[in-house]
Formats: C-alpha cells, sequence, structure tokens
C-alpha cells in the first residue's frame, strides 16, 4: 500500500500512524479532533480534504475506542461510498467477534467491491510506538496479501486468525481472556502472600523464575509491591476487554468462569472510582476484600 | 551436611536423594516400600537399620505424599527421640501453612533441641532429576545455613520464605496457585478459541509470544491441543495442590476466587475418572460444558 487514510489518532493509533509515515506511505490523518489531524499533518502527514484523498487511498486504518466509534466513522459520512473499488477497509480497534462480523455485513450491504480484514492488535502503547505490535488479522488472503507489508511496518508478529471477519477479534479476545485473568491472578497471589505476611519482594522473584510466571506477573507483578509512577494501561481498559471476552463467551456459548470473575474484580476497582489507575492496582480489590485496604 | 536420612523415595524423592548421592553426601534412605530402599542401597545409599544411623545424622529429610504421611514418619516411630541435638529436620513434602506450623509444633513439644525447616520445592520432576528445583525455605538462620549446601545440589533458586515453619508452605501455596490458575486460564482460553473455530496451532503460537503467555501456557498450552503421549504431572497433583491454596486462604481468611474456580475444575475432571491423566487434560471440562466434550 503507497496511500492509506489513518482514522484515530488516540494513544494506539497516533504512533501507529507516525510509524506508517515513517516508512514512506502516504498517511492522510482523520480524527474527529481537528488539532490531532492539523499536528500530524505538520509531522508529514497528508494534507487536504479528506473527501478527495478517499478516492486515490489503498486502505483505511481505523483504530478507534470502540464499535459505535467504528459505525459512525465509516457509516455517518460518504466514507464507504467513496473509497475506490478493491480498496481494504482494515479494522484494528477492539471490537467483539459477532460486533466485527456484524459490521462487515454493513459494509457489504453499502457495498460489495471492497475488502474487510478485522486485524486487532496487542502490545498496547509501547508495542505501538515501537513497531511491534502483533497483529491477528482474518479477511480474505488477497486482503491480507495487500495489507502485509503495511502490518510490518506496525507489527512484529503477524497472525492468520482465518478468513473471515470476526475470526480476528475472536482471536484478540482469546489473548485478552488470558492477560486479564493473568493480572488477577497475580493479584490475588500476592494479596495472599501479603495476608501471610510473607516477604513480597522475595515473592515476586521467586515466581517469576517458577512455573508460576507470567508475561503480566513479571510486568505487573512488582507495580502491585509498589504502586507505579507511569500507568501504561489502567484498570478501564480492562473493564472494556474483560467486557468484550464475556460478550464473546456469552455469542458462542462457551464457559468461561475465570474471565467472568476477573472482570467483576476490575469492574469493582472501577466502581470504586480507580478505573484511572494503572491496571496492577486491581490489587486493591483483593486487599479491601481481605481487611487489608 | 555430610549425612543425612532421606525419607520417601517416591517421584521426587527418589531423584532428590539420588542427586545428593551424587555430589558426595553419605544418605541412608528410608521408605515405606523395602524394595525401594534395597535398591537405593544398591545405588550407593548407606545401608544397615535407620536406627543406628539417626543419631549420626545432620538432617532428616523428608519427601512424602501429605501430612499425614509427615506425621505417621515423625512420630509412629522413635524417629524424632533419636535424633542428634541441633539436627535439622527439613520437610519439603507439600502440606498446607497451618500443617506446617503445627507439625513443627509437635515436633517442638517432643524436642526442643532439634531444628525444624519448612522447605517445599517447585519444579516437578523434572526439577528434582536436573537438580534445578525451586526451594522455599523457612526456618531459623543457623538451620536455614546448615541446609544450604545441600539445597544447592537439589535446586537451582534457594528463596528465604521466612523464619517460622509454615512460611515456605504458604510460599509454596501461594505458587500453585498461580500454576493452577494458569493451566486452567490457558484451558479456557483454548476451549473459547475451539467453541470459535479458531486455528489452535495458531492460536498458541500468538499467545506463547505475547503478553498472554505464561509458562504454563506454553508447556500445557500445546498438550490441550494434541493430548500428550508422556504424563509429567497429573490432574490429581493440582487437586491436592489447589485443595492446599484453598485451605491456606481459609487459614488466613483471604479472598481467592480465581484458584476455588480452578481448583472445581481440576476437582470436576478427577470426579469424571480422569485424575490420572495428564493435567492440560482439564481442558476436557471445558469441553465438556462447552457441548465439544
Amino acid at each position: 500500500m503507497k496511500k492509506v487514510i489513518f482514522a484515530g489518532l488516540g494513544a494506539m493509533g497516533w504512533p501507529m500512524a507516525s510509524n506508517m509515515l515513517a516508512s514512506g506511505i502516504d498517511v492522510t490523518p482523520c480524527d474527529v479532533d481537528i488539532e490531532r489531524v492539523e499536528r500530524f499533518e505538520r509531522q508529514g502527514g497528508t494534507k487536504g480534504d479528506l473527501e478527495n484523498h478517499l478516492p486515490a487511498a489503498d486502505g483505511l486504518f481505523v483504530m478507534v475506542v470502540n464499535a459505535e466509534q467504528v459505525r459512525s466513522l465509516l457509516f455517518d459520512g460518504d466514507m464507504v461510498k467513496r473509497l475506490k473499488p478493491g480498496a481494504c477497509i482494515v479494522q484494528m480497534s477492539t471490537v467483539s467477534p459477532g460486533e466485527s462480523a456484524r459490521i462487515s455485513h454493513e459494509v457489504e450491504a453499502v457495498r460489495d467491491d471492497l475488502h474487510y480484514v478485522d486485524a486487532p492488535v496487542s502490545g498496547g502503547v509501547v508495542g505501538a510506538q515501537q513497531g511491534s505490535l502483533t497483529i491477528m488479522a482474518a479477511g480474505h488472503p488477497d486482503a491480507l496479501a495487500a495489507c502485509r507489508g503495511t502490518f510490518e511496518v506496525l507489527g512484529g508478529a503477524i497472525f492468520h486468525a482465518g478468513d473471515r471477519a470476526g475470526q480476528g477479534a475472536a482471536f484478540k479476545a482469546v489473548n485478552q481472556l488470558l492477560c486479564g485473568v493473568h493480572i488477577a491472578a497475580a493479584a490475588e497471589a500476592l494479596a495472599l502472600a501479603e495476608k501471610n505476611g510473607l516477604n513480597l519482594e522475595v515473592m515476586v522473584e521467586m515466581l517469576g523464575g517458577s512455573s508460576a510466571s507470567s508475561w503480566m506477573l513479571k510486568d505487573r507483578g512488582p507495580r502491585m509491591i509498589l504502586p507505579p509512577e507511569e500507568i501504561t494501561s489502567v484498570v478501564d481498559i480492562f473493564c472494556k476487554d474483560l467486557g468484550i471476552v464475556c460478550e464473546s463467551a456469552k455469542q458462542s456459548r462457551a464457559y468461561t468462569p475465570l474471565a467472568h470473575a476477573a472482570y467483576q474484580l476490575f469492574v469493582a476497582s472501577s466502581e470504586r472510582g480507580e478505573g484511572k489507575l494503572d491496571d496492577s492496582q486491581v490489587i486493591q480489590t483483593y486487599r479491601l476484600l481481605n481487611g487489608k485496604g
């Protein structure tokens, strides 16, 4: 792809679009926040009326907050109608598998000559900045082949999640199930250690080197003992992502007791007003219930 | 320590005692199975009546199945009474923190001139064979110092869990909480993927390289997709270990919803007659509930 539209210049979208730009791709920015669009243009983004750039774009990349924003972006204006035949809509925001499949059908109802690629990512803001995201892409093989080069700019690992929209989102839901449960499990384990009066620093070191280890334990464990100064991902993100996991389980009628329990722990943190804290602070819900809060 | 008694020549104890022997320690074997004792003696273990060796031993190492066996070993005969003053009882079997503390007190009631070291391990049979166990040792600093050299023969990582019996067992419970929850979470995630018709091989590869990864996912994940030919640890071990985690949580009145949910999944597998299968096969409980069993 030589020329793309990038919609959604948030914490994830901005560095992703910036990496595309740095790799030589012609990127036209799109965001409801005009100031951000202008800032991106000053950084090298293609200027001018979006309407004029749409018919020339090989791809429309979407990285917004939820399914509602995806629909608003695609259907409130003429976005879908103005794309050239054969162009790819690359939907990278985290939505549920059912929503992803539905949005794909809604696009098809308007235009049957476009490709819809369902390609959520994991790796967070750091992965977006470093171009090391994990990309789980589902769609027509021709469309995935067309996206390949651009995906390589954004991610260190690209996986073929399937041929149908919804399968990328389903991959992401499975991924987030483990991420969320692992954070909650680390909190449960360290809160139990705390309740037993054990040395938490020794504990985190021990667990990180044993078969009890997880990526999340190593990353979030130290931040549960000493609250972090910097926040990389907040509690509310996991309320959203584990909510999507639970929705995905409901849609496919699957049994997910650990994901549901973890979801409720994050929601409890958020409802106490701690939604904007680092997600490691879900341990406060355990402390509260353990009489240590 | 130059001379020890090693009690419990099972799947864990045998390789541990063998590694001690190979390092030049004088090891007198002890087991209810006389044939095993004789086999160990032929391998280089010290022969002769245990009663005569007890007063000369620097340490009595215990690696049996549960607290009942520990008590039977220590108190049914004259074991504790015949140890020399200052000798260490090194209790490495997995028991609950409360049981560990109580056994220590029971020893003290018989003899107040012995050291009791609460030193459970993690790393399984492979770790025992390779001498790469993680050891979580709690006890008097003098006793821990006396054990240090022998621990280094058994383990690659030795942690100071505390100064009181029970704290080693509490460390182990926290460790097993994560191990058990991580196996169950991997099963939940892969069963959800299966229910969605996703490619499980691609899924396991993706998860193993993302922030969703855990030691257990990488080890057990592939065995959930293709049942393993070899069994390294069975479902019933986690029924026992997560049972101890739940008991530990009850003793300390801590909130552990994930551990309890995971425990019940392993118990359900065992109750269906699958307790002797590889622990990765807890995924069958999910498959059954997902209509895929």
